[in-house]
Parts: structure tokens; C-alpha cells; sequence
């Protein structure tokens, strides 16, 4: 037999300092949520298709591992939390009135093609937020959000600010859905300039609302852009989308987070089940986005418990590497201690390391020769550990 | 649609208590691993097939979950984690010399036929010992399940110690292979007292080992059996194997863990992998082991790097089940701190979390209007919360 040493494309071991790393960063991400009062959850790592169906709005179908149970049922790995925390607080909804806050750290998995070299499983720490409709229930999200990266020692990064109301308000008024309204998305995601007017002139769109659509792309930045926005429409629910950035804006400097936060109004998720603010922060080192996240209030009905709800989730593996990149990753503090010890005396080196392990060290037993104990001991000692001889 | 609120059968959403109670289980048994200076790993919730094929004498390919990647390779989430660990060990080796400790904490998944009621997906938390051959290592193990058990609040468990070398050796004399073998096991395994006559009769094998083997099922309980069982044969492997279960326990004395200990020559295991000392930890208020582990020198040489090993692992759902049957799952101490709020003094109400949480506590925050504010507080009063209102 051959020996298999490499793991299956997209996935990975981690361990040495970068686990001990992300086990501190996790650490630190978990303890800001419970600050906010999150509770922490746990769900399967897979689902029943139906709960990650298009109809939901979650990834693409063909970018999801499936497979099939013992009676025939097809089941996906997540690709994502939240509809799974949204189905558990559908149910535990009724033990508890709400708000509901969850929390959860745990992995993720997309078949992303081999190509792109992506990660097809990642970590996740995010929080859910459900019965709680106010712009104080999004601002505690992004302030939370900015809490976690500001713990985890990151400086440098911006969380961008959407609506996703605002372009579907602007969408619908041109009379665009189905695909031409999926196009047009593309199209404002790219933020391809000629497309937008293109597809605009093929469908003899044109109006109010299509100008500012050929605007767009220009429309991010700081709060300005929203008065800006403002003075371009007068569509009722795109000016309503823009009161909440605005009053969202509000509380954010009250959290004092504000400085960490600008505004995009072509920003649009892959997520089709947001259906007010959007985000994501980013930072330099890593091209992904660091955290994401948004309200979705339609999303709960298709559980049977109609109720807003708004989330957030910071990727573990894009974060460390951002962090590493940043030279921001401290090594761990307390080094190594090693027990080194002939084999005939192994029972000294046992009550060594015990009467050490009680003290709180943390104490490895390496057995040695008389031919290599010296060789040996200076590896470690270079490693930097610290050393007994017996 | 029809609202999907169960998860598939098996598998199940952790929150509450429970939830914390695991939280402080994983941290206290990852504690005490540390402790022993074992380092934390992170390996692929899947895997191609072959690492955990009928060869390396893992679980039976019927209960694995299977499914196909872009390339068509077979993938199976993983049921067990020591040939993951032992791969990426055998990749580790060439930058660390031995011995390597690697500890680990995640979820495994085992397709169990749905009449057993078990769970399909369980968190194990365990360790593994790389290229320490020694009696001194297996008690490092021994001695670190006890220590893991100890500190979770566990006072009345038991291990049991057998050794798969003891019963390779007596079949092997007796001329058993292949399918008698595995017969055999079987029925020692159920100690099925009729059965093991039975089938030594039907193959016509007498002789001291055959007798030995109608004995097996008797040789269990204090270090006493050892000698009993020694006492029965001349075969120099079986000697060689109660040596070293002798051996170890002198070690065990010295970690003062001897109390929890007891011997069974008839333990068998369902992974094939294991060459030497074999145990499971048993305790009341669950029929299954709470944790087990064993020896297995000659599965990194399928790795393409031969070295003794040895691993142990937790089952923390089984675990966490004994703790609440017995009733030691302590609940958490800090009470929930809720700010409650009239819609327009979200303003003052954020700063008051703020100011709380900066002091460390975990604080939500609750918008109430004049109608429910008294029953809300009343309720978040009987649950235990302390409460501001606003």
C-alpha cells in the first residue's frame, strides 16, 4: 500500500504555533460574544438538504457535499450556520421568549472547484440575533463584530455597510426581477461601470431609478454617500433603507466604533436571504472578507416562527492568516517543559513530572539513551524548552 | 413548504446548559492534556477513503458516510481520529523528532443503523504518543485518562486493562486465523461461555491454549488475574504481554492512579489496529465506555514512518451523560445580566451595557415597551437574571 500522507484538496492539519494561535483566537472571539450575552449552541455538521435548498437562499446546490443516509434521505454538510441556528431557535422559541441570542464556533464546508484554492472547510464563530427588529439590535451586531477583531489584537480594518433593501427597492422599481434582477446583481457586484448601463439600454430601462443605478457603483464611503443617495431617489422603501444606515450610523458612534465603518450601497451578499443591513470587514493580507453578516427577517417563516433576525460570523482561517500576515500572531508565552530521563529511571521521572504537572506546568516525559540524551537536550533547549535531567 | 424543524436522525442541536456544561467538560479535560504537554491538533473532518480502509483495521465501511468530491475520489467523514492523527504525525516526524504528543478535540461520525438509538455524530477529545515504546508510556496514558475523568468531577469510574497481544498469541498457538479467528473474538468478546467450547470442539483444538481459552472470559478483576493467567501457559508472546501489564501497573501505583484500575485478558477492541495494551473506561449511568484507547505499533508503518504508538480518547457526549445521571453537572455560577429598555432610551441603554460589560459582565439587552416590561422582568427574574431597567 502506498502511504497516504496528503489530506483531500481544500482541507488541511493545523497544528504547532498556528493551532495554538487559532485556539486563542477562538478563545477570545467566544469570550467578546458571551460579553454580549450569547449563548453558545451546537449543531450537526450536517443537515437534510431541504434546509440548505435554494429556496432559502443559501449557496448554489452544486457547492455543496451531499450524500445519502441509510433511508435514502439526501443530506449536505452546512455550508453555513445560520439556517441551521435559525431552525434550532424556531424550536426553542418555545421555551424561551425572545430575544433569542445564540452563539456558535464550528465548521463549515463548500465545495468550492479545485481551482480557486479556496479552503473547502473553514472555521466559524458567529452569533444570531432573532426578535429584535431595531437598528440598536443591528448596530449591537456590528459593534460586536468590531469588539471581536479589536480582541483578537487586529488594528487596521474597515467594516463596509449595505442595505440589501436599498438595491432591491431600486431593482423593483425599474420593474427588473427573475434573471435580468440576477444579472443586474452580478453586474453591481463587479462593479463592471459598462455593464450596468448595457443591460439597462438591452432592456429600455430608464427613469429616476435607473440613473441611480448607473450610480451605484460610486455610491460608498463615508455617511455622506447616504444623503447623497438620498437626493437621487424618491422610491419609499430606498429612502427607508437609507434612514436605518443612517440611524444605525448613530448608535455606532455611541459604541464608539464608528471609525471602523463606511458605507456601500452596491454591496450585495451571496446570501439571497438578507433582507436589510449587510456587512463585511475587511483588512489587508487576505483578500476574503474577515467577518460578514446581516439581517434576515423572511428567513424564520420558513421555519414556521416568523420573527427578524440579524447575524454575524467571523472565518477562523482567514482571520489567522490576515493576523499572521500582519505580524500580529504572539507566539504562547510559557515554553516547554521537558522531563528527560534514562529508561531505568522512569519512576523518578513519573514522580518529577506529577509533582511539576500539580505546580501547573505543562511537562512532557522524553525518554532518552546515554547515546543521545546530550543530542537531544540541546534540540529542545534550542527550542527553547526548559529541562530536567534525570 | 413544510417547516423542517429535526435534525436528521442521530445527530442534534446542543444549547443550554448542556451546552455550557460541554463547554466547561472540553476545557477541563483539554487542561489536563496540556498539562501532560500534549499538543493541540486540528485534522479534516474528512478524508480520502483508503485512510481509514478495512486494512488499517478501522471501523466497517457500511458505517462510514461516504460521499464522492469533484474529481471523483471517495471521501468518508471521519469515524475515528487516530489514523488521521497518525498521518499527520508521520508527516510531522520529519520536522520533530520523537517522541510526538499530539492531543485533539472534535466531532467523528459513525452511520450506526437507526435502530440502535445512537448517536451518529459525538465529540471525542483524546491524545496520542508517538515513538514511546516504553511500559513507562502506556502509563503515561493510563494515568492521563484518570487525571481527564478526575477533573470533570468523576469520582466512581473504572479502567479496564487488557492486552491485545495476550489473545493474539494464545488464537495463534491454537492455529486459529482469518475467519475462525474473528469467530472467536466475537464470542469472547459477548463472553459467550458456551460458544468458545463450542467452536474449539468443532475444529478439534485441545492443548494447554485451547484450555487457556475456555478460561479467558474468568480473567478479569485485580492485578491477581495476572499471575493466574501466567500460571496457565508457557506461551513466551502471552508471558511477554502479562509482563507488561505487570510493569504497567507498578507504574500506575507511582501515579497513585492503581485504585481505578482493574485487568480483563477477554477485552477485545473493535479497531484492529491495536498490537499491546488495550482499555476502556467504564462508569454507572451509561452502558457505553466513557473513554478508551490502546497501543498500536504498526500502523505508521502505513504511513510510510514505523513507530510504537499509543492514543486514548474521550467520548465527551457519553461523558457528559454520565455527569448529569449522576448528578455532578454543576451549573454555571455567573447569572445572565439583562438590560431592559423602552424603544427611545436605546441610547442610555447601550451605554449602560457597555459600562457592564467593561466590567466583565456578560450583559443582553432587552427592548420591552410599557405593556410587557413588568412580565418581562418578572420572568428574566425567576430564570435567576439580575436586571436593569431603563
Amino acid at each position: 500500500m502506498i502511504p497516504l500522507l496528503h489530506t483531500p484538496e481544500g482541507v488541511r492539519d493545523i497544528y504547532g504555533d498556528e493551532m495554538a494561535g487559532m485556539e486563542r483566537l477562538s478563545e477570545s472571539v467566544k469570550a467578546t460574544m458571551n460579553r454580549f450575552g450569547y449563548e453558545a449552541i451546537r449543531t450537526p455538521s450536517f443537515e437534510y438538504f431541504d434546509v440548505f435548498s435554494s429556496e432559502r437562499g443559501t449557496v448554489p446546490s452544486k457547492d455543496m457535499y451531499k450524500f445519502i443516509d441509510r433511508d435514502g434521505n439526501t443530506l449536505v454538510l452546512r455550508p453555513d450556520m445560520t439556517p441551521q441556528v435559525a431552525r434550532a431557535a424556531a424550536t426553542y422559541f418555545r421555551e424561551k421568549p425572545l430575544p433569542i441570542r445564540f452563539s456558535y464556533c464550528g465548521n463549515t464546508f463548500i465545495n468550492n472547484s479545485g481551482y480557486q484554492l479556496r479552503l473547502k472547510e473553514t472555521t466559524q464563530a458567529g452569533v444570531e440575533l432573532f426578535g429584535d427588529d431595531s437598528a440598536a439590535a443591528d448596530a449591537e451586531i456590528i459593534a460586536l463584530t468590531v469588539e471581536c477583531l479589536l480582541g483578537v489584537g487586529l488594528t487596521e480594518f474597515q467594516i463596509e455597510i449595505g442595505n440589501a433593501g436599498f438595491f432591491r427597492a431600486i431593482a423593483n422599481e425599474c420593474g427588473l426581477s427573475g434573471e435580468d434582477e440576477e444579472e443586474l446583481r452580478r453586474r453591481v457586484k463587479s462593479k463592471n461601470l459598462f455593464g450596468i448601463p448595457d443591460l439597462l439600454k438591452e432592456r429600455n430601462i430608464d427613469g429616476k431609478a435607473a440613473r441611480l443605478l448607473l450610480t451605484i457603483p460610486e455610491l460608498f464611503g463615508s455617511e455622506d454617500i447616504l444623503d447623497r443617495a438620498a437626493s437621487l431617489t424618491d422610491n419609499t422603501a430606498a429612502l427607508a433603507s437609507l434612514d436605518r444606515l443612517k440611524s444605525l450610523s448613530n448608535y455606532l458612534k455611541l459604541y464608539g466604533v464608528d471609525r471602523y465603518v463606511s458605507f456601500d450601497l452596491g454591496m450585495l451578499s451571496k446570501y439571497r436571504y438578507y433582507t436589510g443591513i449587510i456587512f463585511r470587514a475587511i483588512t489587508y493580507g487576505t483578500g476574503e472578507a474577515i467577518a460578514s453578516g446581516g439581517r434576515y427577517d423572511s428567513l424564520m417563516s420558513q421555519f414556521g416562527e416568523p420573527m427578524p433576525a440579524i447575524g454575524m460570523s467571523v472565518t477562523v482561517d482567514t482571520l489567522m492568516l490576515a493576523l499572521e500576515r500582519q505580524n500580529l500572531l504572539n507566539k504562547p508565552e510559557n515554553g516547554r517543559h521537558c522531563v528527560l530521563y534514562l529508561a531505568d529511571k522512569a519512576e523518578e521521572a513519573i514522580r518529577l513530572a506529577q509533582e511539576k504537572r500539580a505546580e501547573g506546568y505543562s511537562v512532557s516525559m522524553i525518554p532518552v539513551t546515554q547515546d543521545n540524551a546530550e543530542e537531544v537536550a540541546e534540540r529542545l533547549a534550542k527550542e527553547g524548552a526548559f529541562i530536567w535531567n534525570i
